[in-house]
């Protein structure tokens, strides 16, 4: 099955420790179709300024994924300039420039409005909810969102987190969207919005799904090269959701995998600038790290006694 | 195999969030011996004053610890009073009184020289040092250190880690003590100074170890009430090197299966304030924990195709 996304696809400038870029591609949607296209077919909705290159275009097809959704406006496409310190934690926002998302309207290319899989990136709530309103009966719809929503548009925030199966972010949006300093109260507090499942990025820490009465912990792969954490988080939605869509399995155990196979797929995305690493990338390397994971995590359970 | 333990018996006065404790029972030789006496025996090399009461020895005694090490001088016992925040991650010293811990002169009581198992707590390099070279033949050593001594007494401590086998700090310790902020290039430099095997504590995002070719990383348990974090590294030592020893198991299994042991203990530890938890721990709530750990980390590896 494929994936529904909308959300920003973006030029990038990032300045980290270790070098810096200028007008580079990125985007929450990039690199969320980009990495769910190593499982299953993608649907973008977004949209770029007469500034986007064919090149990036070119290499968006090139991994399968269905433009028609791609709007083209007059104007420029959407501009983000970062810094990182050498903790590479914490993202210093220099400059944003919607421009022409500012006037953006998701519309969905017929057919689009079948989709069974659905992930509304890190964009303005109402848009969420208007993309939302276009899809007839979606399996499982997932979100994102950051704290300028959460402060900023609250009331269309919790509407949309009413129709949200599974919401993917961060520890400090979890803990200011719940009000709640405590993450296992947060997550409570946060699922009563809507959302079933919560998954919580920690950055070089991994990630914590909470779900029912069940919790899973899965930590980053260790890298001795994190060159630039730019797109990490959108990376690991994408190879999480892609993942569940090409199985089309939502239990516990396969939800499990899945979490480890967006990881994964961040796990390379922080290795080079932009999506540079993700051009090269060859499925047999996603599956090896894979099994890296849970070497990385695995333990003998105790014996019955 | 007992272990040889030499650390701070102190007395602790801490504010949290959620309410405040004035002179406690605490110091990390304390969290250590209480963690590692529900697996193995201890034998306890510390100092404290005259004001250190009768109450506090017998807790000592009934978890079976052995007091032959256990100095008493003229003065006060060490205190320390910290402070946490919400977050509850970083501890803010608000005083520390060394009294008498100042003229501390660790001397082994005949029969502790034999020791297999040696903890070197949190305390002066030189004093470690001195320690170390009364111990015959130990099989495995273990310390911990912190910011104070890595940058005071340098010289002392790469001298001492030359001799142990085993470190366990926190990640900015580790990074500080490298001088590298990649934390894998980190452990590398680290373990060129002496440990083969580095274990770094993370607070609530848990422990990872380095050993040779091989990462294991364990998440915290996710707790509803962390009520406070003072002790939780010396108990997750404690409880580290309590299995160890109790098993003589070196092996790189039975190494992952101590340091979920070791977060079980401290995910007991955090529950309440001093060691008030670990007064009513019941072993079979040990091995529950244990098993819910798995639970928290389990997944399916890939099938072979």
């Amino acid at each position: 099955m494929s994936i529904l996304v909308v959300g920003s696809v973006a030029f990038d400038s990032v300045q980290t420790p270790f070098g810096q870029v200028e007008d580079v591609l990125g985007g929450s949607a990039t690199y969320f179709s980009t990495a769910a296209s190593f499982f299953t077919g993608v649907d973008l909705v977004a949209v770029v300024g007469e500034d986007f290159p064919a090149e990036h275009v070119d290499f968006l097809q090139s991994r399968q994924i269905n433009l028609a959704g791609l709007q083209r406006a007059p104007g420029s496409t959407f501009r983000w300039k970062g810094r990182y310190e050498y903790d590479l934690n914490e993202a210093h926002t220099l400059d944003t420039r919607l421009n022409v998302f500012e006037s953006f309207k998701p519309e969905l290319p017929s057919g689009f409005e079948d989709a069974e899989f659905v992930f509304l990136a890190n964009i303005d709530p109402e848009l969420q909810l208007q993309v939302l309103k276009q899809v007839k009966k979606p399996r499982l719809v997932a979100s994102d969102t950051m704290n300028f929503w959460i402060e900023g548009k609250r009331d269309a925030l919790v509407e949309t987190l009413a129709n949200v199966d599974l919401l993917v972010i961060n520890d400090a949006e979890t803990r200011q969207l719940a009000g709640e300093p405590n993450l296992v109260k947060a997550a409570r507090i946060i699922r009563d919005m809507g959302p079933r499942t919560l998954v919580v990025k920690r950055g070089e820490y991994g990630v914590i799904m909470f779900r029912d009465e069940t919790v899973f912990a899965a930590p980053a792969y260790p890298l001795e090269s994190v060159f630039d954490p730019t797109g990490a988080g959108d990376t690991f939605a994408g190879g999480f959701m892609g993942y569940l869509a090409a199985t089309g399995d939502l239990s516990e155990a396969n939800l499990r995998q899945a979490i480890v196979f967006g990881s994964v797929m961040a796990s390379f995305t922080v290795e080079k600038f932009s999506l540079d690493r993700l051009r090269t990338l060859e499925y047999e390397e996603i599956r090896s790290r894979f099994r890296l994971f849970k070497q990385l995590t695995h333990f003998e359970d105790l014996s019955e006694e």
